[in-house]
C-alpha cells in the first residue's frame, strides 16, 4: 500500500498542486491554475498603486482544477495510482491575505450586496492602502505595548492583518459593520474543504496570527481590547468575534467533507491540516533546520530559519516575525524577507529593457544574463538599493524607494540589471548580518524558488556576496511539499521529520563563493551599507561626497586587473 | 552691392557651416559635414572609455565641404548671388580641443612617423584621460598660484589645455618630444586659411587661451615659468614655444590665401577673424548682452553672458571661465556649463528605452514626450542627478556620475525621461544661483541648440524650473552666424553690435513659468540641491532619511491635486 499526500500552494497570481509519495518522495502530479480575475488574478484600481485584492471564488475554483488535475496526471503516468491512497492535505497562502466573511463564514464579496465592491474582496498581502494604519498602530505599540512590537521586528506593517481591517473601517463601514468576521485566506481553504468555515469552527494559523494578527501566548492571544480600543473602540469591539487559540500545522483543520471529497475527487475524512504561510511551509518543504536559512527566492523573498525553543532568544529588530511553533513544531520561526527581487527584475525588463536584447522578456533575461557574464564584481560602478516594493527587512518601511547611481554615459541596460541582482543580495545580506547580530547563527543558505533554479549568474553572485555555500532544494514545489507534508502528518500516522528526511531533497549542483569576488563585493557592501543607512534611517548622518569616486576606482581596479 | 559673411561651427561630431547677408541677416547657405574617421568622428580606444581623439584630415577635407556648398545652395536660391561680396570668414570650435604640431605647424598626425598614433591626434575637449594631471595642477596652483584658479572657478579640469599636455607627456614622450608646439583647434584652422600656421605666426584666441590655458594679462601671459617646472620641467620648457599674446575675435587672424581661397571657392585676400569656442560664437550670435544668459542646449551646454568690463566682479567660485573680451569686446566674457544634457537623453534612449515607445530613436522620443504631457511636477516621485558625464559647473568636477532615485515596481520610461529633463534644469538652475550669488544678475535666458528648438516639453519645465522667461534665438545656426560676425566685424569696415543688430533675431514663442507648477519646483530644487551637495562635495554632512518619503508626499498632493 502507498502513502500520497496533497500539498497546495496559493501564489499571488495563480495556485499549483504538488502531489507526493510521502515514503519515496516521487512527485506524481503538479497543475497550476492561474488566478481569472483581475489582471493576473489582481484587482487594481487605476486611481490607487496600493491597492491590490482577489476573488475569493478564483480559490475555491483553483482547488477543483489544480487537484483533479494533479490525480489525473498521477492517473496517466501511474496505471496502479489509487487516490484513495491520498492520506491528507495541506494548503499554503500568500499573508496576511484577509477576507472579511459574515456570521455564516461566506466572504462578503460572494454576497450579491458586495459582489462589486473592492473592498469586500479579498485584501492582498501586497496591498499597500493601510500604511497610515500601520503607522498608528507602531505609535500606539509603542507607547502602550512595546512587547507587540518586539515580535514583529518593531514596526508594524501595512500588509498585516490589523493594518487593513482598520483601514477597511476608514474607508467602507459598509463593508466593515458587514463583516462579521475576518479571516485569513490560509484559514479559510481548510475550513471550506472541512465544513468548519463558520468563525467560530474554524482552526487558526498560529503562523499567521503570530506573524501577522500579534497574537502571542505570552499577553494571551490577540492584543487586548483596551489597547484596540485606543486605535478604534470598533476593532475593540471585533475582538470578541475573532479567536484566542492559534494552531500549529500538526494540528488537523478537520476531516474533508463529503460535499469537497466529491468536488475535488478524493476520499471524504482524510485529513486537512491547519494552514500556514506559504513561506513557511516551502521552509519545511526544503528541510530547514538551525543553522540553515531557507531562502524563497520569487517576485519577493521570504527568509526562514528556525531555532530549538530551548535557546534563549533575543528579539531580532527589524526582523518580521519571531513565533513559536510557526515553521516546525518546538522550534521558533524566525521570518524575515525583501519586499521584490523577482519583482525588481521584472519591472526592469518590462519598462527599461530596449529590444536590442531580445523581444520577449526571457529573450532579454538570456542576453543580458550573457553580456553580465564576463563582468567582473564592480566592473559597472553602479550600486543600487533594492527598494522599489520598500524595505520589508530590516527597516520595514514601505515608503521606501528604489535607487541606481554611478551611470556614465557608457551604462548599458545588463549592467544595471547585474546592479539591481547585486543590490537584492545585498538586501540578502543585511537582513542574515542582522539575525547573526541576535545570535541566530547562518551556516548556509538552501534556496527554492524559480530564480534559484533557472538563474545561476544570480546564484553565484549571491553565493560571493553572502560568503555562504547556497544550496537548492530538489523540488520545484518546495511550498507545495511542505503543504503535503503537514497534510501527511496531521493525521498522527507519521511525523513531520519522517516525511522531511523521505522528500526534501538538494540538487547536485552547490555554489560556493568565489573569494576574490567576496573581496570586492565586501568592499561594495559596505558603500551599499552606507547608502541603505543614509536614506533608510533618521539617525545616520554623515557625507556621501565619497561613494562615487569609490565606485569608480573599484572600476577600474577591476578593469585593470 | 550686398555684404555676405561665412562662418564655420565645428561640433563634437561634425562641422557645418552659414553664409549670411549681414546687412539683412538673411541665411542663403547651410551644409553639414559629419566627420568620417572612428565613431561618429571620435577616435576611441576600448580600453580606456576616458579617450576621445579626432583626426586633423576630417576638419581641413569638411572645410572644402561646407563652404563651397553653402555657396551651391546660395548661387541655387538665389541666382544673382556673387560669392566675391563674401567679406569674411569666421571659425568656431569645441574646445580645449588641442593638436601637437611639428615645427612647420603641420599636426604630427598628419606626418607618416605618427599617423597610426592616437596620442599624436587632436585630443577632444571630452577626452577625460588626464583626470589626474588636472588634479595635480589644481593642488599646484593652489600651492602656488591661487589666482591661477580662481578665474577658473577653483578647479582645473582634465579637458583643458595643461591636463592634455602633461598627461601627453606622461603615457608617450615620442609624441611630446616632437611636439614643437601645441594649438588650439579653433586657432588651427584660421592659421591654415591665411598661411599662419608656422607656430610662431599663429594668433591665437583669448577665448581658449584665457578659459583653458590660465592665460591672463594679469600675470603677464601664461603661468610662469617657474609654475610650470613646478608640475613637470618639460612643460617649463614648453612655455617658450607657446605664445605670450593672445587676441579676441574682433582682431583679423589674417587674409585669405591664394591656396585656400582657390580650394574653398572664395575670393583671395578676405578677413579671416581669430578663432573662438562655439559657445562664445553662439552667445554672439543668439545676441548676447548682460543680463542675459545665452544658453547652448546640446549634448552638453555652455552657459554664457558678458558683464561690463567696467563693473567690479569678483571671482565666481565653480564658474569656468572668467575671461576679458573672449565674448564681446571690453566685456568680461563668464562661461559655465553642464558636462552632458541632450547625451543624458541620447544615453537613455539608446540604452533604456524598450519599442513600445517606437522603432527609433525620435519615435521614442516623441512618444515619451506625449505621455509625459500630462504628468505634473512631482508626480513621478523621482529624481535625479545629472552628473553621467560629471559635472562642469559648480562642481568641476569629471568623477561624478548620475543618479535615479524614487522608483517603484511602476516607474516607467517616460518618468525616468521627465526626471533627466528635470535633472538637468536643476543643474542649470544651480548655475545661475551661483552667478548671481556672484553679483551676475540674470533677467532672462536665451536658448539656441537643438533642444531649444525641438523640444517644447523640455522648455517649459525649464522655465518652470529656472523661473524666468526663456527665448529661443531665431537661427538654427547661432555659433556659425556668431562666427560669420566676427569674420565680417575683423575687417573694420561694420562693427559687431551693427552686425548683431541685423542678425540676431528671437523666435515669437517665449516661454513664461507656471506659477503652480515653479512652487512644487522649488520644493523638488531643495531636494536636488540637498543630494547635489552630499554626493558632490566633501563637505556636506546630514541626514537623507527624508528624502525618500518627501517625494512620495509630493506625489501623492500631486496625484490628489
Amino acid at each position: 500500500m502507498n502513502r500520497y499526500a496533497i500539498g497546495l500552494d496559493y501564489g499571488t497570481n495563480s495556485c499549483r498542486s504538488l502531489l507526493v509519495n510521502i515514503d519515496t518522495g516521487e512527485e506524481l502530479g503538479s497543475v497550476v491554475f492561474p488566478y481569472p480575475s483581475g489582471h493576473q488574478g489582481i484587482l487594481t484600481d487605476a486611481s490607487d498603486p496600493n491597492l491590490a485584492r482577489q476573488n475569493p471564488q478564483d480559490y475555491l475554483d483553483g482547488a477543483v482544477t489544480i487537484i483533479t488535475g494533479a490525480i489525473a496526471q498521477a492517473k496517466e503516468t501511474h496505471p496502479n495510482f489509487n487516490s484513495d491512497e491520498i492520506i491528507g492535505l495541506g494548503v499554503d497562502t500568500t499573508g496576511s491575505t484577509i477576507i472579511p466573511v459574515n456570521v455564516e463564514g461566506t466572504p462578503l464579496s460572494l454576497t450579491p450586496e458586495f459582489a462589486d465592491n473592492l473592498n469586500a474582496h479579498v485584501w492582498l498581502w501586497k496591498d499597500h492602502t493601510a500604511f497610515e494604519a500601520a503607522a498608528d498602530i507602531t505609535t500606539m505599540a509603542e507607547k502602550m505595548r512595546p512587547e507587540y512590537l518586539a515580535k514583529c521586528g518593531g514596526t508594524y506593517s501595512s500588509e498585516w492583518w490589523w493594518s487593513k481591517i482598520w483601514q477597511c473601517k476608514k474607508v467602507d463601514e459598509a463593508v466593515f459593520d458587514a463583516a462579521y468576521s475576518w479571516v485569513e485566506h490560509c484559514d479559510w481553504l481548510p475550513a471550506v474543504f472541512t465544513g468548519s468555515d463558520k468563525p467560530e469552527n474554524t482552526m487558526r494559523s498560529v503562523c499567521a496570527a503570530g506573524h501577522k494578527a500579534m497574537f502571542s501566548d505570552n499577553w494571551g492571544g490577540l492584543p487586548d481590547k483596551e489597547f484596540l480600543d485606543a486605535l478604534d473602540p470598533a476593532l475593540g469591539e471585533l475582538r470578541g468575534r475573532l479567536y484566542d487559540k492559534a494552531y500549529d500545522s500538526k494540528a488537523k483543520a478537520g476531516d474533508l467533507s463529503a460535499e469537497w471529497a466529491g468536488k475535488l475527487g478524493l476520499k471524504e475524512g482524510i485529513t486537512v491540516a491547519v494552514g500556514a504561510f506559504d513561506a513557511h511551509m516551502g521552509a519545511v518543504g526544503s528541510g530547514v533546520k538551525a543553522g540553515s536559512l531557507v531562502k524563497i527566492l520569487g517576485t519577493s523573498t521570504c527568509d526562514i530559519t528556525v531555532l530549538p525553543e530551548s535557546v534563549d532568544l533575543e528579539d531580532v529588530p527589524g526582523v518580521c516575525g519571531v513565533v513559536n511553533g510557526s515553521v516546525l513544531p518546538n522550534h521558533y520561526g524566525i521570518e524575515a524577507g525583501q519586499s521584490a527581487v523577482g519583482d525588481i527584475f521584472l519591472w526592469f525588463v518590462n519598462n527599461l529593457v530596449p529590444d536590442s536584447y531580445g523581444t520577449t522578456n526571457d529573450e532579454k533575461f538570456i542576453e543580458m544574463g550573457k553580456r553580465l557574464d564576463g563582468l567582473k564584481p564592480g566592473e559597472t560602478g553602479l550600486m543600487g538599493l533594492d527598494w522599489n516594493n520598500g524595505n520589508r527587512t530590516i527597516l520595514t518601511d514601505v515608503r521606501l524607494t528604489g535607487v541606481i547611481l554611478g551611470q556614465t554615459l557608457h551604462t548599458e541596460a545588463h549592467e544595471i540589471y547585474r546592479t539591481l541582482i547585486e543590490a537584492t543580495a545585498f538586501g540578502a545580506l543585511t537582513i542574515i548580518n542582522r539575525m547573526e547580530e541576535s545570535g541566530i547563527k547562518i551556516d548556509e543558505v538552501v534556496n527554492t524558488g524559480g530564480l534559484a533554479v533557472k538563474n545561476e549568474a544570480l546564484m553565484q553572485m549571491y553565493s560571493d556576496i553572502l560568503q555562504r555555500p547556497l544550496k537548492v532544494a530538489a523540488s520545484d514545489q518546495t511550498c507545495a511539499l511542505g503543504a503535503a507534508i503537514f497534510g501527511a502528518a496531521c493525521g498522527g500516522t507519521v511525523t513531520i521529520a519522517e516525511v522531511q528526511a523521505n522528500c526534501c531533497q538538494m540538487r547536485e549542483k552547490t555554489y560556493s563563493p568565489i573569494a576574490e569576488n567576496s573581496v570586492i563585493y565586501e568592499e561594495l557592501y559596505a558603500l551599499y551599507k552606507t547608502l541603505h543607512d543614509a536614506f533608510g534611517t533618521s539617525e545616520w548622518q554623515g557625507g556621501l561626497g565619497h561613494v562615487m569616486k569609490d565606485l569608480i576606482r573599484i572600476r577600474q581596479e577591476q578593469r585593470k586587473g
